[in-house]
């Protein structure tokens, strides 16, 4: 581990500068991670970016790092946790909508189909978010995605679903804050699904998420003004939508890119097309024990395209089987 | 001039804690501002805000402020100074548009029709960014600002555009960030127009800029990835838009709201409506001799159902001529 020790030695130099924060003293920055050539090409890449006398120094305002979220923060089976959610909201006004019986992707809801609704994709979602949604005040959503996480439990595990984040990428993202970046989720997922939790449990703001969504309205109600949820698709962040989100939201190019399915491809593209140093890490399901394997057949989470682009660029793979020595915080010892 | 005592005494008590930065020690934080009930009741919000024993503490997270941009940080006459960028592209391009001599908007940028221009607000602007930029890149468009930019200049004072922004308003805003408000640009202006450089010249970062904006469609250029503009409007920043942008963009409702004219009250009342302290400021320009003095008749920046709304809800008025010592940077004693 000759560059990990390079990284403590030259961790210690640069802290001396008063220039980098007391955490990359020389603790080990990613405690959860094995050792292995996954890790060190991680701290290898922050020390190279952070390294004010290197040939690869990255200003602090250009240290923009995106994370999607399914599947790379937290898990996504059996299906997307949102789609979860989406489907309890269904079933809670179904017998106001009798015809939802017949319809899809409502029919496949009431019947429990996940195949064929995963087959929908973010679209199906947001499909489902509108119809059970639309109408209701930005706060009334924020109220009932917070109240669905505080009681829905996850059928494998019987855990809150947030308890279901990847401890690995939980120490990943505060490595990259601790060395200044600004770290951004860009997830197909909902915007107004994400932002009620993800500051808490990712320490990640807000306002440094960018989603899909539905359009919202400004009415007065009761002379209140109030932000309606509208029955209108505003923006899908998914696939080559990823990319136009980060233009729209974050307006920098990242350096540093993380995903697990095709629906990143784009924004690695995106990422790795940019000049001098970047890195574009693709988590790869392989723990069929610990939390699940799966790959190019998948119907959630495909990663078909993208593992050929990785192989072929060279991007970093993260094997969860060898390479993380936990899965969920839960899982730490006590 | 109690308050501005207090202020010193409270911030000298508080900066002991260690919970607040250096910079709000005991020197004036707002200089270009002279002494009076605007400058005492900013002072005096802050103070409250950030005072952790006090009755009216915002936790750190929920200390937002927004900004509009055009005759609120920097001036906006004799029309919005993006209008004068669009007008130099649309006569760039006139040549290959006969059409453009009767058709509007472009009508009355090759007749220097400013008041006809004016009339048609933000969307005659996006209208002359597409058919000037529809099919550049976004990093060619960053480009073609840049450069315009550093070589335009203002018609009154033959100066670059950048240097007509407020000083006492960047105090402001450094005020406080000083005091870990997390501060937004929340503006009907071009997101992609403000973006190449509102980091230098307000030290707000690029990922804290709202704004109105035409789609961008992600494909690859001769095998490169690239963001192309697109003929097609993605979102108008004004008005209603404001709040539904804040909501989009940040996800969580200001305390703090900045603002000079109608297109700035749905989110003056946006962020009203919330729990807690908060701070509503209205700009007035007074000051005919040193800037402009317009308000409800102005077809630029027209300030009338807003200052109706301030007089009648309390919220705090700039008068410019009797708040501000002065008004651009350029005019500080050297």
């Amino acid at each position: 581990m000759k560059q990990l020790l390079a990284y403590v030695l030259i961790a210690g130099l640069i802290s001396c500068t008063g220039t980098t924060p007391p955490a990359a003293g020389n603790r080990d920055p990613l405690p959860s991670w094995n050792e292995g050539q996954t890790k060190e090409s991680i701290i290898q890449f922050v020390l190279e970016v952070t390294n004010e006398a290197g040939p690869d120094y990255v200003p602090v305002k250009d240290r923009i790092a995106v994370f999607d979220n399914d599947g790379n923060l937290w898990s996504e089976k059996p299906v997307y946790f949102q789609l979860l959610f989406a489907m309890d909201q269904v079933r809670k006004l179904a017998d106001q909508h009798p015809e939802w019986k017949t319809e899809q992707p409502f029919k496949a809801v009431l019947e429990n189909d996940m195949e064929t609704l995963a087959s929908f994709g973010e679209h199906g979602i947001l499909e489902l978010v509108m119809a059970t949604h639309a109408g209701n005040t930005t706060e009334e959503f924020e109220y009932t995605v917070k109240n669905w996480l505080s009681t829905a439990r996850h059928p494998r595990f019987d855990r809150p679903y947030t308890d279901l984040v990847f401890q690995p990428m939980l120490e990943l993202i505060s490595y990259l804050q601790d060395n200044q970046f600004k770290t951004f989720i860009v997830s197909g997922g909902g915007l107004d699904f994400m932002r009620p939790w993800v500051e808490e449990v990712y320490n990640i703001p807000r306002d440094q998420v960018v989603g899909s969504s539905i359009k919202t309205e400004f009415v007065f109600e009761d002379g209140i003004p109030v932000l309606k949820k509208l029955p209108e698709i505003d923006f899908i962040d998914d696939k080559e939508g990823k990319p136009v989100g980060i233009h729209k939201f974050i307006g920098r190019r990242p350096i540093f890119c993380s995903g697990n399915s095709d629906g990143d491809l784009a924004m690695m593209q995106w990422t790795a097309a940019g000049d001098g140093p970047r890195f574009m890490l693709y988590l790869h399901h392989t723990d069929s024990v610990r939390e699940w394997a799966y790959d190019r057949n998948s119907s959630v989470g495909r990663l078909d395209k993208g593992l050929d682009a990785a192989v072929e660029n060279g991007w970093t793979l993260i094997d969860i089987q060898n390479d993380w020595k936990l899965i969920y915080p839960f899982e730490k010892p006590q």
